[in-house]
């Protein structure tokens, strides 16, 4: 895959988190999701169409990051994965691929955003069907560990 | 919602199970996902963006249906929710977007396809982040029960 496209999302993740959250997110090193087993509580998907490029970006959190991620940004203490926690990632998602959206502009890259859905249950797992390979980046933060897939076709 | 995409879906999830699967899906009456609680275990999604409308296809089974549903597909009897039923559903998925895709054609809708997605997890839930109605109809078969979601907007 393109390094464009993992980059993207990674910048946009770090800015999302630090404007909405207060909380700087380090992104870890790459990896291919090879054995695509990586588990979490919560997951916000959006896809993005365009006539040089396709892709989906996904965002997964544990309950409790999740929890620390919502409580610094509403500052509210939530006690499980409810309607306001599920509307904070699905605001995540979305600002998060606006930002990746406007930096993959400047490379020339031009997308149509689909509508962006959010996925709750214990430990589920996220399969992109496609050919072209899948990265997961793990980012640590004060609150925990979450991790970010990208999957993009040219 | 314009029922044109709703219809698309549904006539498309019959044809595909009735060819992959022998098996009649029977529609129930279509319901609006007000309370955005239906459960599954396994879900196929993808999105579809064009210059008239945009939306989400999902399609969500219960794990003793989408065994049954596998067994006939491809004669196995598979214990669980393991890569092969995945790429079942990865298929069902793809197929019935495929379909809806043309029969929308015919009514002046153009799609370019996102990528498809699978998600497992027992009891997962699925929200489509859209101010657009999401429509859930569920199918009534000889293997059981199963829903699809379908949330577009113009």
């Amino acid at each position: 895959m393109n390094k464009n496209f993992l980059g993207a999302f990674t910048e946009s993740v770090v800015n999302v988190l630090s404007t909405m959250a207060t909380l700087e997110a380090n992104p870890g090193t790459p990896v291919t999701k090879e054995n695509e087993k990586a588990h979490g509580d919560v997951t916000g998907l959006i896809s993005m169409t365009g006539a040089e490029a396709k892709g989906t970006f996904a965002i997964t959190f544990t309950e409790k990051v999740i929890l620390e991620v919502t409580k610094r940004m509403i500052g509210e203490e939530l006690s499980g994965i409810d309607d306001t926690v599920i509307d904070m990632v699905g605001e995540i998602t979305n600002m998060t691929s606006g930002g990746a959206k406007k930096l993959l502009s400047e490379k020339g890259y031009r997308f149509d955003m689909a509508i962006p859905t959010v996925i709750s249950g214990k430990d589920h797992i996220i399969r992109h069907k496609s050919k072209a390979p899948i990265m997961m980046v793990p980012f640590d933060t004060e609150a925990g560990n979450f991790f970010i897939e990208v999957c993009f076709e040219e």
